[in-house]
This record gives C-alpha cells, structure tokens and sequence, in this order.
C-alpha cells in the first residue's frame, strides 16, 4: 500500500482496539457497512442534475467529502481483515479494464461490459 | 493525495480520455457506479455466515478485491471531478469519528452514531 | 398485505422450501440480497442521462422490471423472517412523510428532509 | 398489479403532484433515492449478528418497517414511470429462477447463479 493508506490503516486499528470494535469488523459486516455508507453518499446526489452534481455549494462538498471519506476508511479496514492490497489491485484492475475496453472499440460509449460481447 | 491514488488518478484520468468517456463521468453518474460496484461486493458476501467471510478461498479473494479496487478507483475518479482530497477527508473524518465516540463511552458496543444521543 | 403480496409470497416460502434455503435467510442476509440486486438495477441506469432513464427500449425495460422483481421478492421475504406488513408500513409512512413534508412548505423542492429543519 | 400496490400507486402520484415533485421523479432519481434507502436498511442491520437480525425489539422493528416501505414505495413510484407490472414481473422472475435454480441441484447450497454454471 501507500505510504497514506498505511498511515490511515495504522489509525483505523487504534481506534477499533482503543474501542474493542474488532469484534465486530467482521469481512461480512464492513462490506455492510461500507454499502450503508454508500447509501448516504447517494442521497447527496439523487435529486440533483449532472449540472448540479458538478457545482455543490462548499457545504454540501465538505458533507460529500466526508461520505467519500467513510467509503474509503471501510474499504481499508476491510482490506485489512481480508489482507487485500488495494493499490495493487486498483493497478491490477486498470489492466485488466484496458484489455476489456479497447479504447477504438468503446470510444464515446458507455454500455456496459457485457453488451459488448454481443 | 498519497503517491500511490495520485498515479492512480493519472492513469484513470487517461483511460477515461482516450476513450472520450469523460462525458459520462459527472459526479452524479460516477456515484451511482460506485455504488453498483458495492451491490457486486456485497453478493459475494450475503450467503456467507460471518466466519466464513474471515476465510475466502483465493479465488474468492480475488474477486472480492477486484471488486473493492473498482470502489477504489471510482472514489477517486470522483475526488478528482469534485476536487476533494480523499486522504486529507478521512484524516478528518477520523478526528471527527474520535470526539463523536469517544473511547471509554462506546467500549465493546457498535450501536449506531445517533442512538448513543439518548 | 394484498393478496398479490400474499401469494407471492406464499410462492418465495415454498421456493426456499424445496432447496432447504430458509437457513440462509437469515434478515441480515435477506437485507445484503435485497442491497445486492439495487447495485444492478443502479448499473442499468448510471450512464444514461435523466431522458434516456424515461425511455428504455424494450429489451432494457424487462430487464430492468426484472431486477425490479428481485427486490420486491427480497422485500417481501424480508418482510416474512420479520413479521413486518408491508403494505401497512408503506400507508404509515406516507402518512409520515405528509406531515414531515407540507405541501406548501415544499413546493418544487427536493432537498433532503433533514434539511428543511434549518 | 394488486389493489393494495394500485391504492398506494395513487396515494404516491397525488403526494408527488401535489408538491410539483414530479419533475425530481426521473426513472434515474427514483433509482438513486430507492438505493439511498437500501443503504440506510443495511444501517441497522450492519452491526448485528444473524441471530440478533432475527429478534429485533419493536422499536428496532419499526423503524426496520419504515425503511423497508420507503423501499417499497420508491419501487411503486418507479414502476409508475416505466410502466412495468411489479407483480407480474415478481412472477416471471420466481418463475425464471425455478429454471435457473432446480431444486434437486442447488438444495443446501446457496452459491451465487453463476457458480453453477462450472
């Protein structure tokens, strides 16, 4: 991982043991938890336009912040618990994602995935 | 950012260009996608008991963290529209996290945030 | 509940029945399937613009209805494990939602509930 | 659909006209807002385990309600702007997995659908 992560990563494991929260981050209940942070992350954004959901106000953008930042703690401490690195993986995936979506094929196209296989 | 999301970014930012599909990459749009790829996540763990969520089998990890790299790289594809800085938001979030629970209040208990009001 | 939801679920009972499914339905799990199958209908929809989402083609629209489907099944088995009525809980919360929401208070508005309390 | 999904269809349409909130109601919104619930389900769900989603206390059960008739009415409110049947949908997909999922092959075994295919 990165140096950022890590540090985030070190923080997130101090606060679980200062709180006796262990018990609870299972893999099972931080995906959970990391979709229910998701939700609220969506309710930001549901009635807005595309136009609006690129101009928010500087409250809204530091509440949207934190959202994000809540998804991004969850997703480390569960690559923690699953010993998952998700720099290496994120690389990974861009790979694999550049095989799948051959820029002269999708370009300008956003379907999903599996239409292109038609 | 951190090194490591800061070369993600880059190479996000690119894919994106060479297949001109930053017209789809408003804020509104990447929400929802990275929400989708948390109901991905999520399927590969609502059968399992909370034990067996703590020991996937490899080819199982391997899923699971291509799955947490797509929430990742969406998360920062959306820092980037919105100009947030993920990893200064969840150092923030943290301090928050850490006044808002405090320790020796919520030892061994994970009820939520707002029940702890009463 | 209505007799559609009765007899649908009547249907889910016996289904889960035949393939010895009721110890996976725990409310927790039924709850991830339930967030699981939301994650593709928000797939369906995450690139299209507001128009697009308003006019699917056919072929979009029975897939669509179909993950549709998935939910409302989820939900009324969820609702089953739970001893929860459906259709009376969704009468109370409108009823809820009339007075948290005046019709002359909010007019044209759609910002989030939490937000008119300012 | 059924009587008591047609009477809250009605109640819904006049509720959104009402406030002028059609306008919000876009296929693409209501999905948002549908998962925005969805996420705030698994909110009360995250933390506990099988056993304890199982024996909810009445309060927890009535706010568990509540957020399941959001669910519900959003999926009401969808199917009005697409013009789907919910329930005969609901019917073809039992009707559909009783294909996909024969119960003399999947009995005890709840892997996802795509795992039986190898």
């Amino acid at each position: 991982m990165s140096d950022s992560l890590d540090q985030l990563n070190a923080r997130l494991l101090q606060f679980a043991h200062e709180r006796d929260w262990e018990q609870f981050h299972t893999p099972k209940n931080l995906v959970m938890a990391l979709a229910g942070e998701t939700g609220e992350l969506l309710e930001h954004f549901q009635w807005l336009t595309a136009a609006q959901s690129a101009t928010l106000s500087d409250e809204k953008k530091q509440q949207v912040a934190h959202e994000m930042a809540d998804i991004l703690l969850y997703l480390i401490r569960l690559s923690e618990r699953l010993d998952i690195d998700l720099i290496a993986a994120a690389n990974e995936k861009i790979a694999i994602n550049a095989v799948r979506y051959p820029a002269e094929k999708v370009r300008g196209d956003a379907r999903r995935a599996g239409e292109y296989d038609d």
